[in-house]
């Protein structure tokens, strides 16, 4: 058995059953060995960054991590940007990136690069492989780190590969979340009682019907407000289902959600800050009156918290008004309308992913009638996260029978627009829409917030008009089939037959 | 004046005229600046892989550095692999990155990110500007490193770009690149008087006609060995010119072309090595008796001491034979044929980009006979960086009726491609050939050298069939106009057409 076997053998026995890849020549004796070795998935992504993205969403999906299998140095560097959203949203992902040969390195070949340099900002475990003898044991560590929620990165020289001596390694028991102590449950309690005006942040993986439905119960139970972080990797929402809002992303309206309070608590949310900083605006989003407590740190166990925070309060199930679904909207299109036409068409169990930047902004509260789905967002801000998330989220949910729903700007469509690709080749059940204004609409609305108007050379960097993109010829370029919809009708005859059909399509929704 | 100004202001003092630009909120007070201060030319791109891309073709085509405008972290993260490229290539860039404000860093707002860290390994200069008071000094700093041939990034804190107080940089002095003493030319002189097998080996800035007229009159009189790096910024070529070849990429073929040689004379080029390693095979190309001495350091001027030393040899002028041009090949699609074409209808002064990878391989020897050209490689080894280039080198030639012809594997197209639209927008005299075999062929070779035949996994991650690229529709739904070709004589007609009118025009060249 080589290196690359026994780390086959490893991911496997460590329950890792699928590789989002895009490898190079230094990768080769790794793919060998998958190809040799059944039991693992390998799906073709047609560069990095749709790779990183897609593991992200398989984690939010599934609970469990996908690897990556990434070329060496300059492979890595194109994955970075969606790593860095996965580590934001606290994704577990497994990377294995190629490298030079350990012998090799000091030579300094002119792919080398500092890989693991550019690894360690977005990765909680770093590790690169000295030998094929120890390879599986490094895979083991890697798959538990990740297992954690953290994404582990495991460099493979070439030759640690193809040396024989190969030896799989053990999966590990990986420890269950922490959960707060009793005198952190007994002091957010003390504070509920107060009276004060209180609000619960949720984050992490405390956005789920469940857990929401003991926030909703304390919040009632003590008059305290409730809201979810700006960004968030998965929530829960829908017909029946606690509707949550969370922190608006602009900045006023920011500031705006948490005047008067005077106890913020944290629940698996990170105090919250604006996005970017604005001159003469504070940084920091709470009061400058308000104490701020953790009920559980990211890296606990927020649910399990709010159970026992619930019972300390003797505060008892509540019943959550259904909110009707919405009719799909007939008149002219804009996000409130589109954002209805969703919550009437979208199926159940559906999975949303929401890159729709600035015309997606508002649908959160437009969207609470729909049946229940999940809600995907991109929380590292990084942009282009969007249709790589949503292939790895209908790579994950495939034979399930949910669909994926992309709300994607057209914009960042084009920071990673080659995973159509991969959504084409594995037939997945994925309909994108494209929300398409031909311009960086955000940037627009940040320019005037400088407070000039655009002259030529600004327009020419914020307009994406003069060609404008179709998407209906790249994504039919990439074996996507696709249709442009100018009215609210057309938009919901293409939703409606997207999902009476398997596979993917793909909107073009012009909206001026 | 504000910081962001000052940056202007200094930017254009300094004689940077063209920013490859891909902004973002943290960048937004630069773009106003640039809005309001005429001078540099804003050439949007649609990522950043494509803004550093065509920043290094800007260095490589007009000697002087253009700068990039990218977002904050993860922007700079898109960027990277074609700046690995640029560093090997030893092209002079200015990054400008935005970033967090200076005290809204310290809040960890989601986009925050490693942004120096990430920095480091592929400039010479990284700098974070530190007040708007300095933001000058600072450019200036940059674009005077950037001109030494090397890659200068600042970053750019949103404080810093909007606080007032600014101060215009003045332009800094460059030194000349530095000469070898005279102890080095007499030391090298003796070697090849010597009469021992002796090789030059040139790179960097040496491979220009003058420079190569030189190395040619060398390598007659003393009866030496002369060959290029294997990769390789820029090369002038063509009809007249002193035909040189590379060391090749194919790792036997590679240490054939160095076989015998007893004195290896290094000219801006670094120790040769294998592109990857491979199992019992060297890694180091030269032979184990072989001296190893340097005539001139990669950051010294090879031109001036090839001079010195042709002088101190007597070598005179020699006459350069006259390659005839072939006739363009209308037999069947293949690599010989395909150049044999590219070397008939060539226009004088094209610059070729060539990601060709495993088909343009062999380009180099049938085309010495087309019209004088200047070749340009991707010198890094990371996969996408023909497109951007191909986009750099258009746009430093605008206007010069020089024509742009990039050489395009599909593969590899695939990690840049919305390079295309920045082709449309700028009506660039470029003529892009995308050779679709639909697989990543260099990789099935690889694979058949590790001594497998691929299996169903193997073949899922090294194929791009199922679906085909649709490489016409891609382009057009970017703007730019594109046909295919499946037989030589198509090829040859659309390639003349295209040179014959102005503007982007794709040809998807068929070649199974």
């Amino acid at each position: 058995m080589n290196g690359a076997e026994s780390l086959v053998y490893t991911l496997i026995a460590c329950g890792i059953d699928t590789v989002f890849a895009n490898p190079g020549t230094s990768e080769m004796h790794f793919v060998a060995a998958l190809d040799r070795i059944p039991g693992i998935d390998c799906v073709l992504c047609l560069d990095e960054t749709v790779a990183s993205g897609a593991a992200d969403a398989f984690w939010r999906v599934s609970g469990r991590p996908a690897a990556t299998l990434l070329h060496c140095g300059p492979g890595l560097a194109n994955a970075l940007a969606n790593l860095h959203n996965a580590r934001r949203g606290r994704s577990g992902i497994v990377n294995i990136v190629g490298d030079q040969a350990t012998y090799h390195r000091p030579l300094d070949a002119p792919l080398t690069a500092d890989t693991e340099g550019w690894a360690r900002p977005i990765s909680g475990f770093v590790r690169t492989a000295t030998s094929a003898a120890t390879v599986g044991r490094d895979a083991a560590d890697a798959v538990a780190a990740a297992k954690t929620g953290t994404i582990a990165t495991l460099i493979l020289p070439a030759d640690t590969a193809w040396t024989e001596g190969g030896v799989a390694g053990a999966p590990r028991i990986v420890p269950a979340r922490p959960v707060p102590d009793v005198s952190t449950i007994a002091s957010v309690a003390d504070v509920l009682r107060s009276g004060a005006p209180t609000m619960l942040l949720l984050g992490g993986r405390t956005l789920n019907d469940a857990t929401l439905r003991l926030a909703t119960a304390i919040a009632v139970a003590m008059d305290a407000k409730l809201l979810a972080e700006m960004f968030n990797a998965r929530m829960e929402r829908g017909r029946g289902r606690p509707p949550i809002e969370r922190i608006p992303y602009q900045i006023d309206a920011a500031i705006e959600s948490l005047v008067g309070i005077k106890h913020l608590i944290l629940v698996e949310a990170k105090p919250p800050v604006g996005f970017f900083a604005y001159p003469g605006k504070p940084g920091q989003l709470w009061p400058e009156d308000c104490t701020v407590q953790t009920l559980a740190a990211i890296d606990q166990n927020g649910s399990v918290a709010l159970a026992a925070l619930a019972e300390a309060l003797g505060a008892g199930a509540v019943e959550i008004a259904v909110t009707p679904p919405p009719a799909a909207a007939t008149g002219a299109i804009g996000a409130e309308a589109v954002a209805a036409s969703l919550a009437s068409l979208l199926p159940e169990n559906a999975i949303v992913v929401d890159e729709g930047i600035s015309f997606g902004r508002g649908f959160s509260r437009f969207t609470h009638g729909a049946a229940p789905h999940v809600w995907m967002q991109v929380p590292g801000g990084a942009i282009g996260g969007g249709l790589p998330l949503a292939v790895g989220a209908a790579v994950a949910a495939a034979g399930s029978g949910r669909r994926v729903v992309a709300i994607q700007a057209d914009g960042s469509a084009m920071y990673s627009i080659a995973a159509l690709w991969t959504a084409a080749r594995r037939k997945l059940d994925l309909t994108i829409i494209i929300i398409a204004n031909h311009k960086y609409e955000i940037l627009l609305q940040e320019f005037a917030g400088v407070g000039a108007t655009p002259g030529r050379t600004a327009l020419n960097m914020l307009d994406l008009g003069n060609p404008n993109l179709d998407f209906v010829k790249l994504a039919e370029g990439m074996g996507v089939m696709a249709a442009q919809a100018s009215s609210m009708v057309a938009l919901n005859e293409l939703l409606a037959n997207s999902f009476d059909r398997s596979g993917p399509f793909l909107i073009e929704l012009l909206t001026i």
